[in-house]
């Protein structure tokens, strides 16, 4: 295992508290034969050279969510991975969440009946806290602001429970944030179904996730608490699924098993490279989540409904 | 007091059990000198006649909301009650709620912070029931379907909490009702303070209504049960409003009083007709709220965002 951060610091810090080699170079870390798979945990718009140039040495990717800040890029980086034979793993860890799996379950099972709408929320105040030296300020780096960052866990996850997305209508607006970017999005969503589905994404209030399911038979309602997204040992604890059924007032909560959405993640990479299987959300599925997002920007900027065909053609 | 239906037994019915006069026709009440006002229940595209009729005579009206189903036959309405010098007060009960109430007293008292943003529903599953022999059955008679029957009580409390709506933009489809008119929609609203809220609404599920506003501050969950919605003497108390401040994960509620959303609305007409003062919501308020409305129909038709200005000048 070895890793590499170009702050030399940074990397003798994170070697020492993992118990790795630290490389002196990207280069030199692709070269170990030790090493199988990297993890690229730069920021949006610099995945794609590190993620070339691994997959140039044969090693497999797994990126963080988005897999890139355009289309372009992203779909750069899913042909590179393909032409050369290895895995791309995309980190859209929401739809791992303990309620994301049950509500596909229900879903599955029909125990809602019919789908009718989606909504869901994924926000909080990170914005306020941005300045100049943190590439998130920048329009060209992040565009869409918690549209790329937070909204495109939800567009990943309404597309593993209800399809692909056909058309997007959206406003986005700069309120609050001292940065580039928009940091008040609301999106709607017409599915290749024909449902419609929400998500509302801000960068100015405190943290927020929901995903709410309405059936013709029964609505689901799935709520995390914020304060523990990034404690993903503990954060199933701290969500709540709930089912109202047709006519009745109250909202039964469904248990939810204790799952771990990053370490599944890593997990699921491994296996894959060790069974050469695909992993859950590869190249496809990831753009597929990143064109709602451009859509999304789009049709802000143009005030227009966005077939996603547009978005993918350029 | 006196009552008029075209319907004989209709009228005899609801004279017994109510304990007033029947009048044998509409123009025989309005004749009637202890009649100061008239409360207008029939089908919104026949509000326009009996108003205008009424106002004609002198007497106050109270119309159940929306105003009317089309722009125009709202600006009828307006003028003509206007011009006989008589009370114009529309029904838009939901900001009577006592959890609106308390949202629009914990704004003006500063207490969540800015605005950020604000996300509505309100649905139910009548449009499954639908039948050719009902005027809801229409898209003449009720456009928009669920946005003119149930969205419109949340584009007027918006309004009442944030101000007036600048632009819209929307979507509808016809998914499940065996009816001429949309049952699921989701509309965008950027509001002139610049803020965006939403407002969901089908009527395919199971009865919802919910007002969440998230501020910088603290975020405001209000949420009503539906199956109490026609009962306005304890919807109240079942009713919750909960508040959650930045970095706390507790929803923390609110104690709410117990109004009557529906008698306070009729109360306040007898009060404004004694009294000789204005209706919290008479025609322009109505107005505005209807021109939310169709401004999403026209959004969700022509797939682009409209100014809701355009609609008000036909």
């Amino acid at each position: 295992m070895s890793c590499y951060s170009r702050s030399e610091k940074n990397r003798e810090a994170f070697a020492q508290q993992i118990g790795c080699r630290a490389a002196k170079s990207y280069t030199e870390l692709l070269r170990d034969p030790e090493v199988e798979g990297v993890l690229i945990t730069t920021p949006n718009d610099a995945h794609t050279a590190p993620i070339l140039e691994a997959a140039e040495k044969g090693k497999h990717v797994y990126v963080d969510k988005p897999i890139a800040h355009t289309i372009a890029e992203a779909i750069k980086i899913d042909h590179g991975c393909r032409e050369a034979g290895v895995i791309l793993s995309v980190g859209h860890s929401a739809r791992r969440l303990r309620g994301s799996r049950k509500i596909k379950e229900i879903l599955e099972q029909g125990d809602i009946g019919k789908l009718v709408m989606a909504e869901c929320n994924f926000s909080n105040d990170r914005s306020l806290e941005l300045t100049p030296d943190k590439w998130r300020w920048y329009k060209d780096k992040s565009p869409g602001g918690p549209l790329i960052q937070l909204a495109v866990h939800h567009a990943d996850t309404l597309h593993y429970l209800f399809g692909p997305v056909r058309n997007v209508s959206a406003m986005a607006k700069r309120l609050y944030t001292p940065a580039e970017i928009e940091d008040v999005t609301m999106t709607i969503l017409e599915m290749a179904s024909g449902q419609l589905c929400y998500i509302g994404s801000n960068w100015a209030s405190q943290g927020t996730f929901y995903t709410y399911v309405y059936g013709m038979d029964a609505n689901l309602y799935f709520t995390v608490d914020f304060n523990f997204w990034h404690r993903s040992e503990v954060v199933d604890q701290h969500s709540r699924l709930e089912i109202q059924h047709r006519g009745s007032s109250e909202h039964k909560p469904i248990a939810l098993s204790q799952g771990d959405m990053f370490r599944e993640e890593l997990e699921e990479f491994a296996e894959c490279i060790r069974e050469k299987k695909r992993p859950e959300v590869g190249g496809p599925e990831a753009i597929a989540a990143l064109a709602v997002v451009h859509a999304a920007i789009r049709s802000a900027e143009t005030r227009q409904t966005v077939d996603v065909r547009e978005v993918m053609d350029g």
